[in-house]
């Protein structure tokens, strides 16, 4: 019988995670029981919303429970099949956290088709994050060809898509991102119109020149001093989805800033949250288009990969600072 | 020919305003030129919008020039007619100042009905603050049966009428207002199911009670800590129609508070500022449903009047320190 490796919390961070936040167990892989399957893992997805799940603050979802597997989407091959749905070599998509093997309810995988698009592919740009920025864009914000589009965490696996989504509907797209890299990426490979180094630039300043017709769409992924520069910037019926906080996901203390809102009145700006799960009934459609626009080429993407469910909690504190472009992903196993 | 006395801004405000930011001034009546009306001004209505329109901060509107008559809606009889719209001895209303005379385009000017309701009511519930009170509840909030709503400024000539409305609707009404005496008000005789007082309440505490079921529209007017002590109480998929933020109207500094934006992921709360101009096509049903619940008695109304021309500056003031228990009007004659 072969071994599972997982990743369990040990213990809730306080403040920005560390190694010792996380255990590496081994157990026996589990076998499945009627109507589940186990599904050998390929690519484990780490993702900012995690840190709210590892956190004790009440959220939208479940807190992980100390010493239980992290939470976490990730594709990968039945090895064993319960279940008619699906038979030995399928490739999946599931939450199936943050460990090499696991044993999941067939109903909640969903087959993955690595001809339409790479396995890993499944969990990002036409998974979780691809999903993201399809619904926060279109549906939460209502985005219009001609108009302006800034995201911030715009190298992220959201935001990079975000921003050529934008370009696809005829709209001016400008990213905020971390490092000159990042932003000559966007500009050169993901075709945004405009990157704003925010750690080497003044972004409210920056975006005077890259949005010279305001802001009509903010999609929101980070929160603090880079969306404070970007209020003063939106037009009248500006629309703001807000999708992310993650300069905030660490803080001790609740975060204060300027009051923000009297913007609102003054541009009657609209502002929603959202979360990807709100438009399950519209996925499969989603994944189809952004399957379409990944293999025209219209949307490009990156992956910064890291090896071993032994370094997942490495990655994951990695993405939570930044050193990501596109999608971090771990890598478990070839497919 | 009559004398016009009038109020001018005679400095920006700094902070709080203060009498010699106004200085009076006798004029001769105005004549009407083609299209014109001269109105004697009956009721002027002083509004927590005015306090953006005096300051030196961009804003949806423009300022009053150094010198200039005072903004303001008012109601007032036709005195001199050189338009076929209007005939000496009817009653408009209109954005006269803060003047005794006033010469006005026809086509600003709204007739009213002093038998519909009395001619103040025209400057308030049946006026500019109800029709506010009006399309942020039904419009912008979109509010329906059965939810809880929660108001702040609730004894305001907006709020007041706010909560009467959710009543109308099937909803749960609850104020927040400043004093016992406002919350008995509202209590009593406007229907409010609850009220609280914040200068006597800690407001997060009150509305754990007052809100069994948590709150689904936050009609929002004062913005600081009592929104702040909203928040929390939000419900998932709550709507907040942002109308006013009268605690930080007189702010010098950008004022700092808790960042909210995390609240509208997890609640996935949909916030939207207005304008009561952005419906004005629509304002003229509004007013005759207004003045239908104001006649079957669903909605009462209560007004703090002051007298004459030179008492503008201080009943202003007055409002916005919340000296008024439902509208703020000065008379400034007979009708």
């Amino acid at each position: 019988m072969a071994t599972n490796r997982r990743i369990v919390l040990a213990a809730r961070p306080v403040g920005f995670p560390k190694d010792s936040d996380f255990r590496l167990e081994e157990t026996p892989a589990p076998a499945a029981a009627a109507g589940e399957c186990v599904v050998r893992v390929s690519y484990l997805s780490v993702d900012p919303y995690m840190r709210g799940r590892i956190s004790g603050r009440k959220s939208y979802a479940a807190a992980v429970p100390l010493g239980g597997v992290m939470v976490g989407g990730a594709v990968g091959k039945v090895v064993e099949s319960q279940s008619d749905r699906f038979a030995v070599g399928d490739y999946v998509v599931g939450n199936l956290g943050w460990q090499e093997y696991a044993a999941c309810p067939a109903a909640e995988l969903r087959k993955v088709d690595p001809a339409a698009a790479p396995l890993s592919a499944w969990a990002g740009v036409v998974g979780m994050p691809g999903l993201t920025a399809y619904f926060g864009l279109l549906h939460v914000a209502g985005v219009k060809e001609g108009e302006t589009v800034c995201v911030s965490a715009a190298a992220g696996a959201v935001g990079s898509v975000v921003g050529q989504i934008a370009k696809i509907k005829g709209c001016r797209a400008v990213g905020i991102a971390g490092s000159a890299e990042k932003c000559r990426w966007l500009r050169e490979t993901a075709g945004f119109d405009a990157a704003i180094d925010y750690k080497a630039e003044d972004v409210f300043s920056a975006l005077k020149t890259a949005c010279p017709d305001g802001i009509d769409v903010y999609f929101e992924n980070v929160g603090g001093p880079v969306t404070d520069a970007v209020f003063p910037h939106l037009n009248v019926r500006s629309r703001i989805a807000v999708c992310g906080q993650i300069s905030q996901y660490n803080a001790v203390d609740a975060p204060q800033g300027p009051r923000i809102l009297w913007h609102f009145i003054v541009k009657r700006i609209r502002a929603e949250g959202f979360l990807v799960f709100d438009f399950a009934d519209r996925h499969d459609a989603a994944l189809r288009e952004l399957a379409g626009w990944v293999s025209s080429g219209k949307i490009k993407y990156r992956e910064t990969i890291a090896e071993g469910i032994e370094n997942a909690p490495g990655a994951f504190m990695s993405m939570l600072r930044g050193g990501n472009i596109g999608k971090q992903l771990v890598k478990l196993s070839d497919a």
